[in-house]
């Protein structure tokens, strides 16, 4: 691991955590991400808007208990205060918390980690655009799948022509474990997931057709132009759609399929991308992230390796241990948090951005997403009919 | 294997062939099909217009000259003059010859089987059930994927239960081979397959998306009421649809995406399906046939396996060699074959039909897959609208 | 498929069989890779010592009553008189027939296919090479797993230095289903291949062991020269070995592992392959036949797929149908078949043989694995030790 | 995560290195390992006998500078004094050096974690027993693959029965990268895991055959009690044996195949076990982690997966994130440290050891692999003889 960055910034990143409290798997996902490449020591937090809840969280994470807090305003700015305060902040609560979290800290000259989906509204994500770029703050929205070496991998290869121009974009992530698929009768027990107060109507769209649209744009360098949407809710008592297929077109005359689904019943996770081009496509799967499939339309498939030689620059960038050695989701998941620290790290010192620093996935990235969850959601209402899904955020950031 | 009928029979069952000429990989596959259960003997067939190819063609095949024809309906009444005329006809030519030919010998009281798609048209589909059902002889449509023991398996696991009311039909069957992708410049080099003159404008739907439609039905148990389509050509030269994403609905409130592509660049076969119900799924895949996922949403998934103890007895009909010695392709095609000689062979000897000898894909089932054709076309051209795809053929056939 | 020589020989070759009776799961398939490629028509049998089952089996088969025989000896003598005699004979009896029923019908004028292990003990190996070359006749061993494309794609990329020069030949077939594992507690429901008197001491490298040899030697090209053998009886009742782990040394310093076992509960079958070169490696397995895996040690691991452009003419001979659309067990066994009938028309129209057709296990081969099941047993005998496993072929016939 | 014994600690553990400096890799792997959960904090090192490198290493680790070393006697007595010195020391030099490092920190108070293989001579790791047990402090041995949560679960499962009594035990360790097949021409260029004087003669047994003892034992519960071993150096200037292949006997009457490689080339890693029992077998690949393949030997196989409900409370305990996000190599080497972390707080706190934080490989572990190493070597030069390869500490200890 190079660690000349850190040398020349010469202490970790100091980190703060809003929401992520001891029970929610999310918050010790982020944890796990930051430690392990030792760019970040959590200094700070904002675990819970219970007191003694977010007071435990902070003594079971060995963090200062004036350094634990119930309410993120004062958070910021207490933090803001101090000589020794938050460089970054996470923001892990539940979507409708994400917009006025990050807005108050970017104000305060915070780097702000957003988990995904970015926001509830589209204007809300609008509005988070402009406060990044007003702010000159870092900005990360933690689709944490296009962390992988393999899906940067894919990026590159496309990039560098090597299937052709993409045709075909099928991105898929059907979930259908028992939680997914059954919703609690007692309705105190059901996850803020469901629940359309927090995440938004939408639902699947949300949580899982985010991930989706992003791996879909980042690996095809293709931005979806409209939508013609399926939605539906099969499972008993929930309140929020929990299937979606989605047909797309993208720039370029390429044409896809979403799936996304609570509903998959079996499927233990299901994110997959298939991509085609005119001369070969390549396919990838979640639950086998260290391989790639490279296949020209006219020769052997070829199983591309993490840690092989002769992997692009962002794999090799994104990848630790040597081939044979699987890498999984926190590595994935890491790698935003890394990418993040030296971007971090060298706008602290002044110093020029690593362009192959900045894979994490923008701020712009969320508003996009967010565009197509509105379209999709309209088509749906519409029976299908297609639905413009563009963002031309130039103008809106120039008209407002 | 089961001879007794057979012996009973007292010998193996006379057949002919339209089309199927020596350069057609199909009219081989059948003819293996056919030989592989030991229950035909070819001993006529009009391979080809041109009577010199026809006549080579019969040589080779060791039939004799005077059975080798040059037009179907010579050989129809020629054959049916013979007191050793043929039984059964296997009509494999291009699909707009498949109307007539069907018609011909049905009328002189003899059995077929047809390849698919049955015909260009619903209404020359519509005509077929009538021709079918005034003759009383039998038509086998050769949906060969459905002959596959493991489809038989899905088939019996869902209708017994084991996934709990369908909600999500997957099927798939992206081609993506140089030969698919490309299209040939010299345009007397292209193959009938992607000429509308011969297969009909919607191209890709009648060719591959048959067997997708077909595939869902027969294993869902599920009728498709409609579709919304988007369908597209990407390939230079092409002169018919060669991608479709299909999203329908089906009886029972489930949902499903079928997607038939020839231009998914690098996939070698593609067909597939993942069928979700509400305790679990099933999930197949053509190219490793022996297998069959059963995915309990509660427990470890489990990969069911041709020849298993413990399978539905339409499995192991439709199976001849142990476990771990795997079948494919052949032995799937062949199934339709020995049930359709079963079938034959009973009703020539005036016997009651074995209902499980009836498995093969029927005249009804081509002309609801024409239905779907139709609608998929019809919502394609009305920008993915949704259209009806249900085909209520007893009425039509009343009122007709 | 090519039809030209068997139009020039203007006939099916005719076929008799000894053993395969109606409840012979081997007599099945010998019969259903007779049928697939039609160069032969099943037209005599010796298919039970007792009569009556006999003349059922042949009613069932439609064979003509008089050609149904209940001795072996009685049938060669029978049907070298008439002048539309066999062929050809199949000998799937079991393994203690073999000699003496290969023998008549070799010096009968008959080409013989001759299911393995050839013989029980080494000695009349030998005699039946000497019987073979004196006769002028053809001799097929039907190791049906080298009639695999992707196995004789592995031969031909070997031979073509693809991997460099071989270190090291692991092959394995271990099997596990409840039918091997565990023994009938009523000795007279045992199955003949568990009974020392018919198969020999050496149990499981009879029926197991000379398929991993044959497919060692085959993909190869090397012979085995020493082996240390470590042999046991894990199952109660059983009366032969039912594990063998073998380390073998083959020509040219390389070194191998050949594991063949009936205790290997859970498998289904087992048969594979892995080849290491100074360069690369391939490896295979039976249960996934049509893709064979080429992984040069510098690059990606290629998928290589039955069908796909660039194979060998080897593995282009052994393959029937377009790739994606799989071949399996009964192709494999039909490929020994049909090189064998392409072999028996040539010698019998005079002409000269086709070298791409001799592709099949021989006589040789089969005094080979004899050879080496004799070495090993001694090996095992002597604790391990190494012992000489090389057969000097030439001098043997010398001498004797 | 449960982070209650550490806040009872009040604090993190404080770890020292030996070896592990910036080029090496395996340092790096224990460092992610022992932050990925948040129980140590590194705070001294003695990274390389060269002081100047020594201390870069330092500077990057962001570690003090008086507590970087150049001698690792000099860092134990150094640490020894100091009020905030180490808790642990992990040793990963080169193998030569874990006899004396270890028994430094051992005699001064400090557990000690040591890489694999434990020592170069079985007289050494005897000693280390007798140094452990003498000491009162934990010791663990970095078997890094038996901290898979599915291989704990195979473990638990073979425990209860669930294959039977263990009957057959294959384990693989076979690596074929280019870095391994080839041998630097430059001698300097050389890895130290080639060279004899570091690792000893029997090389690939050291450094690889430990790994598949380890897992073996482990897994099955059983100790191999004899050997016969073929062991070769195939590639050009290679000083040390490259491939063994030893047959095995276990406890119990089981026998086993290890198979061990530098020059299988083409693969990427090759860890695995199959283990067969009565009635079922147990299958694992180290570069598929997250799955287990549960085969009985009369119904389906069975896909078992990381996070799943119905796992055993060892493999529980072992996993992180929910079923579907996969965890990987750095995971499993982590919960060795975690599992360490929790006894050694529980042990400085006076607590009762929680026996399942006891899963890692002991000192006894590492002796019984040397003595595995010695027997095998014995038998290689005694041509595959097999010798006894038991162990018998507790006479070995009462003796001494």
């Amino acid at each position: 691991m190079d660690y000349a960055l850190r040398r020349r910034f010469g202490r970790r990143l100091r980190l703060g955590m809003v929401g992520g409290g001891l029970a929610s798997l999310i918050g010790e996902t982020h944890r796990m991400a930051a430690r392990l490449d030792d760019r970040y020591e959590l200094v700070a937090g904002c675990f819970s808007a219970d007191p003694a809840r977010g007071r435990a969280a902070g003594a079971d994470l060995l963090i200062a208990a004036d350094r634990t807090y119930s309410d993120f305003r004062q958070m910021a700015e207490a933090e803001s205060k101090r000589s020794d305060g938050i460089d970054v902040v996470t923001v892990c609560s539940p979507t409708d918390k994400h917009h006025a979290a990050a807005l108050e800290f970017l104000q305060r000259g915070v780097d702000v980690i957003c988990d995904k989906p970015m926001t509830v509204m589209l204007d809300q994500a609008i509005g988070l655009v402009r406060a990044v770029r007003k702010s000159g703050r870092l900005f990360c929205l933690t689709h944490n799948y296009t962390g992988y070496p393999m899906v940067r991998e894919a990026r590159a290869r496309i990039g560098a022509g090597e299937i052709g121009r993409v045709r075909l974009v099928i991105v898929e992530f059907p979930i259908g474990t028992s939680r997914m698929v059954v919703e609690e009768s007692d309705a105190a027990k059901r996850h803020w997931r469901f629940d359309p107060a927090r995440v938004g109507a939408a639902g699947i769209l949300g949580e899982v057709g985010t991930h989706v649209h992003q791996m879909a744009s980042f690996v095809s360098g293709l931005q979806v132009v409209a939508v013609s949407a399926t939605m539906a809710t099969f499972t008993p008592r929930r309140r929020v759609y929990d299937n979606a297929f989605l047909t797309v077109k993208l720039e370029n005359g390429a044409q896809g399929s979403f799936w996304s689904s609570y509903v998959a019943a079996g499927n233990e996770h299901g994110l997959s991308f298939r991509i085609h081009g005119e001369t070969g496509g390549l396919a990838w799967r979640q639950e086998e992230p260290n391989e790639l499939w490279l296949m020209p339309f006219d020769g052997p498939q070829r199983r591309l390796s993490r840690g092989q030689d002769g992997l692009s620059a962002a794999a090799e960038r994104a990848s630790r241990i040597r081939i044979g050695h699987p890498e999984a989701f926190t590595e994935a998941f890491a790698n935003l948090y890394r990418d993040f620290a030296d971007a971090a790290m060298a706008l602290r010192m002044g110093q020029a951005l690593d362009r192959s620093a900045l894979d994490f996935p923008s701020v712009e990235d969320g508003a996009r997403t967010l565009k197509l969850i509105e379209a999709a959601t309209a088509s749906n209402e519409r029976k299908g009919a297609w639905v413009d899904a563009s963002l031309d955020l130039a103008r809106i950031l120039n008209e407002g």
